[in-house]
């Protein structure tokens, strides 16, 4: 059962980086900083875009596609904007190749250069507001609730597969609104989408809460995010969203007419998940056995693998599997039967738990006569005996008891490794030995964050909204502080 | 009723290009030849997408992602392909912006350039061919049966929205066997995958065949196509599939070991269709009054607008709304209630049309008072009164009638438009005239390929692959010919 995968207290980043690979989620490519996600990782992905295309839309909210492309001076229009972004951008400057004259190859045409170079989207919101200016005259016209699924580009020095790549897939809802508590409420709500998939389908437990104002969107006069906590004591940002106010429709200049006439700018909104999502997934459920998928997103739920010595035992099984099968599907349940010949049952084994399938079921000649199977569980790596008459109803209601058992594994170990304390020096040898959310009093100043980052590397990760919000003083200045936030290291 | 649509007869192209405008399909964006497309543009595309993915799966293909740059050096490696993608490339020099020392602004820095400028992809044979290398060895790693749904670039220099676009979006599979027929037939396969959705969703009927050695992608032995014919008599090339044979695998040294043990090069297919086939949707269908959408692929296939004048008549109308609407979801319909009072019923009458609802219901006093709703049929413009009670089995069977009425007036109006000639001089004025589809016998060289090509601007279509297929002359060298070909003009 050797999987050759490093142990998590040995080295956490080294599994991390060596599950991606071995569970073929994805790898990196001969592209610097770019990723391949490989079938089965895109798989999860697929399940993940899907679920989060139907709340959207539920929400009201449409798709549409803008270009990949952005003009330099689009980018320049919001200062704040290309100040976050321009220190990391893929710029287009040529648009065709040509057969080197010299004999050196295949060059770029120096004939064929852009009178304005362009930029590959780090995010939309330029573009997308260049156009909301045509779309939108009077009130009528709003809201605009739009989203994209798209691939956008930051060119990241130090990358980590999903965790933050070159290039990434996300996507980003950018949303017009005539009233400024609209636009609130609309981040706001985008918020609470997010936190319901990522806690309801990826059994990941987040925090909603604030961002500071130096770890805003650039561009942007509130964040909301949701933070969730990795089983290595580090926090992970799985998603934003952001309420920018009038910043682009003044960048851009978009207006609208309101019932009486009167022209004001529009109010507006973007937010974001990407494949990110995919590195919170992997990092909080998962073993030193390999991967753990919760069977909300799992593209194969169940596997059942025949044990036979013959081709007379594998036809028993196959019977037992086919008639299993039919019913597990009839109830919705994703199950593959994996009766190949050109690996081993053990090799099987193996495989489905490094690739986290939630159940396996095993088949062999006993259990034909028997009449039981073999059911173990990924989560708990437990296995039972189960009368064969009886599997479908055991295996659904496995589904929903291993959902809730990775969720609810996530909530105690986020408990355990979230302290509260009042003094600098405590919470310094919290991070130090414990790591993981620490509550603090904070003075609310960007000096006071700096010179904590600077000392700890800890970042305030959010101002929690559900939390109780009692005053206090800072635990470094000692001057008034409104309520604790939440302080970590972070991915 | 005025949509000041130009018609098809006064100026086609001109009608084309109103008509994505004006139904919200798609836009021109700042960048150029990059087009916007709106949300109801795009819902129809999700529609093909969704249907086309899931008969990729049926056919035993996933889905995976891989990086939107492309090395130089890598699309130097198959000479034919860097020669049919080198003249319109997307470069990327750079990975910075900066501030200007001299106030000029936002400016890319100098010093970020790339040691290696990066193309972005106009397709990923390259990229994908040095990745399978890593995930082949044996002949049990193969076939690799992967498709990507991703955005490509390709710098035309005269673009039109959908048909011909800087970027677009698409789907490429690319596909790595162990046998040459393996490989043949898979791409033989999804030439018939995409003749079906074609035919059976867009209801726009295909001719299959095979590109003449010219008109192929570069770096295929055998290019397979489907044709459709638009009604200005031009063809549209609705999707390609390609056999590679070994062509990648050599460029990209990719070898597997068979079950004996020797080492071969990887045989391989690549195929895709685009958000062209939107051009041909729009353009087989549409009428002066505007869209016409197969209910197959309508974002809405059925719209309810009432017709009232004071709150009472509103209730009244709204009850059969409701009622009718249950019963036309529970049968799986798409279908909509424009009750908003922003608009007058005339002005939502002539937005549906425009943007080519299958069916639209009105439901006024006088509906109400005798048990009726109106049924107008977007296709033939005809209305029907129509027993309430038996409202829903009507529509029901209508979307199949409306599908099927589409496509056939499609077949109609091909066979129409397709002509046998025997002559040259019947063939210039057969083109001249009358346009479509043309077959004539070609002695199957490239000279007199090119020759009618630059004396006629027609090209050969395909040799297609379901005709007879009798032996006879060259129409204009008299030289022996192996069967007709067709001819158009193309977009």
């Amino acid at each position: 059962m050797a999987k050759n995968l490093t142990s998590r207290s040995e080295d956490y980043s080294k599994w991390y980086n060596e599950l991606v690979i071995k569970a073929d989620l994805a790898e990196n490519s001969g592209v610097r900083g770019c990723m391949v996600i490989k079938p089965y990782g895109f798989a999860i992905w697929e399940k993940m875009q899907a679920e989060l295309d139907r709340m959207f839309k539920e929400t009201g909210h449409q798709n549409a596609y803008f270009p990949l492309f952005i003009p330099k001076s689009y980018f320049s229009k919001e200062a704040s904007h290309v100040d976050g972004f321009a220190k990391e951008c893929a710029v287009v400057t040529h648009y065709r190749l040509k057969n080197d004259e010299n004999g050196n190859g295949i060059v770029v045409d120096p004939d064929a250069k852009l009178e304005e170079e362009l930029i590959v989207r780090p995010t939309s919101e330029t573009i997308i507001w260049d156009t909301y200016r045509k779309w939108i005259q009077s009130y009528r016209d709003l809201p605009i609730l739009v989203n994209q699924w798209a691939n956008v580009v930051r060119w990241e020095m130090r990358t980590r597969l999903f965790l933050r790549t070159a290039e990434f897939l996300w996507q980003e809802g950018h949303t017009a609104h005539a009233t400024e508590a609209e636009a609130i409420a609309e981040a706001e709500q985008m918020m609470h989408v997010y936190a319901d998939f990522v806690e309801n389908y990826m059994a990941v437990p987040v925090i909603k809460g604030l961002k500071s104002e130096s770890e805003r969107f650039a561009g942007a006069l509130e964040t909301y995010c949701i933070e969730a906590l990795m089983q290595d004591g580090k926090a992970l940002q799985a998603g934003t969203s952001h309420f920018l106010g009038q910043n682009f429709a003044k960048a851009f200049d978009v207006k609208f007419a309101d019932k009486e006439g009167k022209l004001d700018y529009v109010w507006a909104t973007s937010w974001g998940v990407s494949t990110r999502l995919m590195g919170a997934l992997i990092m909080t459920h998962s073993d030193d056995n390999g991967l753990v998928l919760p069977p909300n997103l799992a593209p194969d739920q169940v596997v059942i693998v025949p044990i036979y010595r013959n081709e007379e035992q594998l036809a028993a099984a196959s019977e037992v599997a086919n008639k299993l099968m039919a019913e597990l599907r009839s109830k919705g349940i994703r199950v593959k039967f994996d009766n190949r010949d050109t690996h081993k049952p053990g090799w099987k084994f193996n495989e489905y738990e490094l690739k986290g399938v939630p159940v396996r079921i095993a088949i062999g000649p006993k259990d034909v006569e028997n009449g039981t199977v073999e059911i173990a569980r990924r989560d708990t790596l437990s296995k039972e005996l189960i009368a064969v008459e009886d599997a479908s109803a055991y295996i659904s209601n496995l589904m929903d008891e291993i959902q809730k058992n990775l969720y609810t594994k996530a909530v105690s170990f986020r408990e355990e490794n979230t302290t509260t304390v009042s003094s600098y020096d405590e919470f310094k040898e919290v991070l130090e030995e414990k790591g993981g959310f620490i509550s603090a009093h904070w003075d609310g100043t960007s000096e006071t964050e700096e010179r904590i980052k600077k000392e700890t590397k800890a970042t305030i990760r959010c101002i929690p909204l559900d939390d109780d919000n009692a005053p206090g003083v800072c635990m470094v200045t000692g001057k008034p502080s409104a309520r604790k936030v939440l302080f970590a290291k972070a991915y």
